[in-house]
């Protein structure tokens, strides 16, 4: 067919279907098809109806290549004229493998866009009273996954590194491997008195905060059984819980927080 | 009165106005009142109806106190009963001093609530296919602010402790002192050809981006007349240009680039 389709990787934001941008929304409406996978949460795609909905994030008979299969479906919906929307949670080029899937379009030479979404890493925190940076207290913030075995000879990410920074660290993926991380940032000298949040779920009905210090970190985690996905917040802002949040919660302009 | 004000800090994010969530456009039709500055951009202020607007950047008489003076109308507007939004550029949080006004607020037990935007940071590099995370090359991005002088010795940024992380770097107000801090990151060990990417007013119709490398970009910088606020992204994620936003140009999905 003559018409050429269109994929736009869309960033749906942290979970509050009114965190999407209007771009999203819009595009989600006009579209012939989502794809997507369970981060955008249950209540952003259950208002998406069920015929235009495609989830990717599993496959049948537990194949599970879904970075290959989704590259596949993009383009085979865009070459039969299709306008594709490829949804992700929080934004698609923070940890988001937006950036692979755009090289993928690049190279089969399918038009695309991008349309960012909230991250979780900044947004969820936000929402709930935490600012990852802060004038009187931090210039830098720095976001990270923590998926990857911190005492691996050839590790990405340089713990001590950040910790040298000075600066917010706001890990994703970051639940189990805690107890070597923390470790790290301990040694390399950042202070056990540092605050630590565990936000989760932030802006779903289901939120939870729990709060936490550098030294205490491993324990709360498991004593409040923390788990993924939660975003993780190391430094002074992660503080804030005790002056701002609490009014926050006082006032019932925030409910159902821990 | 016996009505309660309440306060909205939203961030507008990188200025397209279907970029903002669907929750900042709510807000602005609902409240009362707006009080901003220059940095949402003209779209998106113009489109709010001037006898709700207050623009807070600017005071009469050449007296620039804006922090104070924005906080005591905060909490005068809500006094009065009012819905106040704090319209912000990007996100309230990041180098938005969100914080400083919710402790404000806090202090002064008005209510108040905070409506994340997409922050320039990320979605601006974003919309013209710069990922600030890649799974093939980098696991973190740090944001930082670059107004401060790297070479005073009470400086706030490591930019050292930056080089060594091996993650992307985001830097705002970061176009006077870049010859200062890429000195540094040079001398610390970070690679001359490391891609840097300037990218000016994304979103906006006049968008503009300009790439270089680590120690030709001054040169670019003096050369192609980049001015503030630029959004600075240094990295391996910044040389995507070369692929994916040469077709982005070639498909005029995206117009107007340098």
């Amino acid at each position: 067919m003559s018409e050429e389709g269109l994929v736009s990787l869309v960033g749906s934001g942290p979970g509050d279907p009114e965190l999407m941008t209007r771009k999203a929304y819009r595009l989600l409406e006009e579209c012939d098809v989502v794809l997507h996978d369970k981060l955008p949460g249950p209540d952003i795609l259950e208002a998406i109806p069920a015929d235009k909905r495609e989830d990717v994030g599993k496959r049948a008979r537990g194949e599970w290549t879904p970075q290959e299969y989704t590259n596949a479906r993009l383009v085979e919906h865009a070459r039969a004229g299709k306008h594709v929307v490829r949804l992700k949670g929080g934004d698609p080029f923070v940890f988001g493998r937006g950036g692979e899937e755009m090289e993928h379009l690049a190279a089969n030479e399918i038009p695309f866009e991008v349309v960012p979404g909230l991250s979780s890493t900044i947004a969820g925190p936000g929402t709930i009273g935490i600012p990852v940076t802060h004038r009187d207290h931090v210039s830098s913030v720095t976001l990270v996954t923590g998926h990857e075995d911190p005492t691996k000879a050839e590790r990405a990410v340089d713990w001590e590194a950040l910790a040298a920074t000075g600066g917010t660290i706001v890990v994703v993926m970051g639940v189990g491997k805690l107890p070597s991380y923390s470790r790290i940032l301990l040694d390399a000298g950042m202070a056990p008195s540092t605050p630590i949040a565990f936000t989760e779920r932030a802006t779903w009905p289901d939120e939870r905060v729990v709060t936490a210090t550098l030294d205490t970190a491993v324990a709360v985690r498991d004593d409040r059984e923390i788990e993924p996905p939660a975003v993780i917040v190391i430094g002074e802002v992660a503080a804030r819980d005790d002056t701002v949040m609490a009014f926050l919660r006082s006032r019932r302009v925030l409910e159902g927080h821990d």
